[in-house]
């Protein structure tokens, strides 16, 4: 069988199941699976995705038809399965449509397909102090996709790693970020450099100890992918120290259901501020996605601005964020690793909460140097590499 | 009065009203203002926030307390204005906490306090094709700060002005997106030509017709600010049309409330996909904020992804989508206005949708280009400037 039928998009939609019937409803046409499944799809659904080439442009593959052109009432005249295995539709204005089986099914809408498709979703994997840390070859991430591609998936469901044998050359960290994608910029630099100094317009830029913090919680989006790249690392102290946010909110949803319930309401506000720039956002620690699930994590005790509550609310929102950055202390939660010159973490900031403890600079150099890449290029980046 | 006490910011907070007495109470400090307004600390709130060397470094102005190090049950031992109207604490462990009394009343938290300050909130100024275009001189941008500021507040209220006088030489756009701030980048470049393109990786980089479209609605975050620098434009056709999406969505609501839910409520998908990268994000096509107010639109209808609504929303997700459509088509929502060299939008691409009527590729050369800056560097970069 010959699935000739043109799509949309540049993935490929691998056929699941042969169409065995057609039926026409009078807001539907409705379509039969041969492993038994039922999908119905609306007329102007159907109208709306026809990949002809009158209505989608082959070269971008992005659609130039707009249903709005279309009348409401447009009906299908015929509908079949073809000799290929694609639902061909005649509509009443004389267009033709032909869908190919693989992609229509990968689009399906019915509750099964639907439900199927959630299920699949990437899982995040919750992790403790008993973390196996994920770590990788910097030369195999540089010449192997497939290497790659587990690096970034590791980036993606358990939100830190480690990269060992990265030159200690300032700057060599673009190589490895670019295997993603462009670096994105802040306030602080394309790359910035992590030493203790003078005139830091950051404590990360002194030698003090940093509590468990996310990157630039000042931001309305707050950097995905932290890299920190050890090139100098002769001070005593310095230890680094991760904890996975996601396992600490999940437990604080356990173990004290209201402080968890204050820290995803009561928004708070960060502050990134110096002569220069003025940065102020304001969410709540804990942000849940639409299914309730624990999907960011914003925090940083050294950037926040003073609590704005209602004076009812004052002494809860005291209190869960005392027992929330109680438990960021907890050993339970904690990995603590020194970084030594030539290696690299590289962690979900949106996730995994970092600290540093203090060092002494008179004892010998520190130098980092860190960068960030975000969320959508990592995943964009999964999504080209398993095509 | 010599308000003497140091604060933990880099902007100034001057005096609304005197400070004229303190009350120490079971959990708070109850203050007493000259304009008769009473306010509530809770003494966590008064400890977190003290600005003292010891808890805030001087030379970041970032706090290093941490309050989960002080006893929940600390208080005050006695409280007291002292003579240079500040609000002094001597705490029970023996630390001494001083608080400007302009710093104090900015961040007050008694309901009218707060009331005030959501009060004073930047309202956005909604428009139709009666605009009176905000326009601007590229040089006075350059080397005026009140006139960029100006520009800056036109770009956050109405979200749409034309800049005059750019240099045409390719790249110019450059110098004034940093009048601003870095350029964000994305898959597309750090500055973007659109050119008729054979081998385009976009339909933006064709002569056909965009419909109103918000730029990268495939990205968890839209890009803040567009610009769009006209360097050539000899071909006939390609007149630049704007809406506020604010305004449609706010006439939608009164019109159509139903379509309007259905918009707030159900998640699209839209796609940039090419051979080397594959975005994918799912958001409603408006966004409200926390107090219900719309505060976003995402809509590009060639990037959109093939619905995946449930069987029974599928029908009114069609219906709204296609008179949201209509009303981006409506004139009395439209400005339509060609852009000659030397002349530039610049827009706020998650409010004020964007169009172009097709050109004729071969009636004369036509080159545009453009950039992004997100809204966290416009909102620095206008309180550095007010400051």
């Amino acid at each position: 069988m010959n699935t000739a039928a043109p799509i949309a998009d540049f993935r490929r939609y691998p056929m699941i199941s042969a169409l065995t019937a057609v039926q026409t409803l009078a807001d539907r046409v409705s379509v039969q699976w041969a492993d038994g499944r039922t999908s119905p799809f609306h007329h102007p659904w159907l109208r709306d995705n026809c990949p002809c080439a009158k209505c989608v442009y082959s070269v971008t593959r992005e659609q130039v038809l707009e249903i709005v052109d279309v009348p409401e009432d447009l009906l299908p005249r015929a509908t079949r399965v073809d000799s290929d295995g694609c639902l061909h539709i005649d509509w009443q204005d004389g267009h033709v449509s032909r869908f190919d089986p693989g992609w229509l099914r990968a689009h399906a809408y019915d509750d099964a397909s639907r439900a199927e498709r959630r299920a699949a979703k990437p899982q995040s994997r919750l992790w403790d102090s008993q973390l196996q840390l994920p770590v990788f070859e910097y030369q195999a991430l540089m010449d192997d996709s497939q290497a790659l591609l587990q690096w970034l998936l590791a980036l993606r469901d358990i939100g830190l790693s480690q990269v060992r044998g990265v030159p200690t050359e300032p700057g060599s960290l673009t190589s490895i970020a670019k295997r993603i994608s462009f670096i994105r910029e802040s306030n602080f630099g394309v790359l910035f450099n992590v030493q203790s100094r003078a005139d830091a317009d950051s404590n990360a830029y002194t030698a003090f100890n940093l509590p468990l913090h996310s990157d630039l919680p000042t931001r309305e989006l707050q950097p995905g992918l932290q890299f920190l790249h050890c090139l100098v690392n002769e001070a005593q102290g310095g230890e680094s120290i991760f904890v996975d946010g996601f396992a600490i909110a999940h437990a604080l949803r356990q173990e004290d259901p209201e402080a968890f319930r204050a820290l995803c309401e009561i928004p708070v506000e960060f502050r990134n501020k110096d002569r220069h720039s003025d940065y102020r956002f304001q969410a709540p620690i804990i942000a849940l996605d639409a299914s309730g699930q624990v999907a960011e994590i914003r925090m940083a005790n050294f950037l926040r601005g003073p609590f704005d509550a209602s004076v009812e609310q004052m002494p809860d929102l005291y209190r869960a964020y005392r027992r929330f950055m109680a438990m960021t202390r907890e050993p339970r939660f904690r990995l603590i690793q020194r970084l030594e010159p030539g290696e690299l973490w590289c962690f979900d900031n949106r996730r995994t909460l970092h600290a540093r403890n203090a060092f002494d600079p008179t004892s010998g150099a520190r130098h980092f140097q860190g960068c960030y890449v975000d969320r959508d290029e990592l995943l964009s980046r999964i999504l080209v590499l398993q095509r």
